[in-house]
């Protein structure tokens, strides 16, 4: 695997297959697409591949994948990752796909929200259930002050040195974060809904130790308002069981966890129906020629949920991906036992 | 996996869903019945499973098994094997299932060739090409001498003692039975088309020192004919170079290989085009309801066959053989990962 540079450079990068998204099914499909011959390339939003393995149930065994008896989600994504080692996709992660348009060459031109393009012959959508983003405060002066005073994760420590800081939320994230900013800020205050976490034992342990010691405190209650006179974040009101309080704060940092966002996908000219792309079975394409969709955002009657489906439905999609980017080349089918030159990068790739 | 008795109860065998053919999809087929609540058992036949993995192509690598870089066919089935044990299917080896029909209750009634019957309330055809049968002896005079005179497996060595015994064919099959024989028989003349042979180096050594030793004998040469002047077989005509030898023979055992035969399932009322039985591809049910078709097998447009796609299509056709099962029952999904009575399970499999 390749993690490709995200400068964007100023032409288009060139593939026989745009993946969007590296959930199981993405990586499983850059790897079909290399055993049948198709370049291809891998883009998610997230910064780290797996999709909903590793973002939801990373240490959960899965039991339904055919033939692994029983293997965590984070095993069966570094599997699918070795897998497709010997095609070495190029990866283009952080990047969220946001527009897709059909060029007169009959190819595709997509491109991402940091400004990075891509020529492909077909795409494969394999987008889950969208893709993830921070879930937002739901307040309506939040929007106006993000980036600034209100933040969704923590680019530089230094932008916190010195400030009152309040961290919300009560997973992992929220738990680590508080503790490390607590060294830097000038006070760290964690507010969660409830004295109680979905963190590791000793996240929580280490946060009320520091809450103890007085090296940060801890607020019981939700956010109710940001009060920004002037666009500057002064104050936040947090609703308690006993009333509301108010809390002096410079920067309030949400981690609230991850959702999906069909986001972008919608505009795309492509028919979907209840959050899913519709499919046509015989080859998992879109209403719109070329675009194709495996795995979680694929829908059509009776469509499950299950990885092993993914997994199918990009395989059916690559092999009429094929005749998009060899439109008069016939694809012969050699099965993966006999075919040697397979067996040789397979080979070279673990040497 | 437990093999089931061969003799034949009196009564029907009850069960969710007959699974017809034990080749790689019919052994995921039973673990994912089991997953979504439903029993199931496996009829194949011939005497062992894995279908053309086993047959064809065990120490051959496969590559394109998801999340599985590289196994060979026989460690593909050996993994199908342990996935389903925490169900433990029944499995019902060298039967042959014959007759499907339909019961007034609306579930089916399978009958094998050794007169085993089955109750079930769905049936899944994972029969692949069709099931393995010897290929035949392509002489008129042959099939009423078989059994008798000419066989195509052996049963007893016994039957063979003292004999005048041709064995014919070029595979490992061939020279260890002859090799076998050559201690019970009279006499065991090898009779291959060519002096080359399509088995293991050391079988083909064996061979050529027993004959060197006197042992038995090696002809090069087709069969052309069989004499048996009153249903008794007194000798073989051989078309060799040099024209044409006879042989006394008193037993023809031709061991030619196995090859895939349709067979009776173009009599069970259901649609076949090309050999493929044809199925909805929302849940692989064929034209006639409650009976499914997945794998090789299953017929429908840019159909791949390909060992993933069989995963796929049994799952969907198991989850509509649900409301077969349990008309009055809505099947809730949970993922595996989250299935604790799944968890238990393959737990207390290994036990
Ligand atoms: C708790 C839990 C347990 C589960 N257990 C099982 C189980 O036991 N067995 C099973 O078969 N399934 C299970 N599943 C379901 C399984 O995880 C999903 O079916 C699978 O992850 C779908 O894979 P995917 O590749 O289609 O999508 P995802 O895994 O959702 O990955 C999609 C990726 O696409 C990215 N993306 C989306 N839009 C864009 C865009 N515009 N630009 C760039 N990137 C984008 C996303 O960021 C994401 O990383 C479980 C799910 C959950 C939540
Ligand atoms: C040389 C070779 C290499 C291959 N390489 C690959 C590869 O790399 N990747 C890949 O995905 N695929 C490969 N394949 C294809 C793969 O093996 C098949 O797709 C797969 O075996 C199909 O599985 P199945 O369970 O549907 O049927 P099968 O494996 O054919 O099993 C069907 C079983 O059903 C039994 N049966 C049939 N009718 C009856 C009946 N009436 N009663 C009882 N039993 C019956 C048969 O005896 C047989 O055992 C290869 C095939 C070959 C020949």
């Amino acid at each position: 695997m390749t993690t490709a540079s995200n400068t964007p450079p100023a032409s288009p990068v060139s593939t026989d297959v745009l993946i969007i998204g590296a959930g199981p099914v993405g990586l499983f499909a850059a790897f079909e697409a290399g055993v049948i011959g198709l370049s291809s390339l891998i883009v998610d939003n997230i910064e780290r591949v797996g999709g909903q393995c590793i973002e939801l149930y990373p240490d959960k065994p899965i039991y339904d994948i055919p033939a692994i008896p029983s293997c965590t989600a984070r095993e069966l994504v570094d599997r699918l990752l070795e897998q497709c080692r010997p095609f070495a996709p190029p990866l283009h992660l952080g990047h969220r796909v946001e527009t897709v348009e059909r060029l007169d060459s009959g190819r595709w031109l997509a491109r991402t929200d940091k400004g990075l393009t891509f020529d492909a012959a077909a795409i494969l959508i394999a987008a889950g259930n969208g893709s993830f983003v921070p879930q937002r405060l739901q307040l309506d002066e939040a929007a106006a002050l993000e980036d600034h005073h209100v933040h969704y994760s923590v680019r530089n420590l230094d932008d916190f040195a010195g400030k009152k800081v309040v961290v919300a939320g009560g997973g992992d994230s929220a738990l680590d974060w508080s503790l490390a900013l607590r060294t830097v800020a000038g006070r760290v205050t964690l507010v969660h809904r409830r004295n109680g976490f979905s963190a590791t034992d000793s996240s929580v342990a280490n946060m009320r130790r520091a809450v103890e010691a007085g090296e940060m405190d801890f607020a019981v209650g939700t956010i109710a308002s940001l009060n920004a006179p002037g666009g500057q974040l002064e104050s936040i009101d947090i609703r308690q069981a006993e009333g509301t309080a108010q809390l002096a704060t410079d920067h309030l940092l949400v981690l609230f966890g991850l959702v999906a966002d069909l986001g972008p996908i919608a505009q795309w000219g492509i028919e979907v129906q209840g959050g899913r792309i519709t499919v046509d079975t015989s080859n998992y394409e879109s209403s719109r020629p070329g675009i194709f969709a495996a795995g979680d955002i694929a829908g059509y009657p009776n469509k499950q949920k299950l990885i092993l489906s993914g997994f199918h439905e990009a395989s059916l999609a690559l092999r009429k991906a094929y005749s998009y980017a060899f439109p008069d080349k016939k694809r012969v089918h050699i099965h993966s036992s006999y075919d040697a030159k397979l067996a040789e990068r397979v080979a070279a790739s673990h040497a």
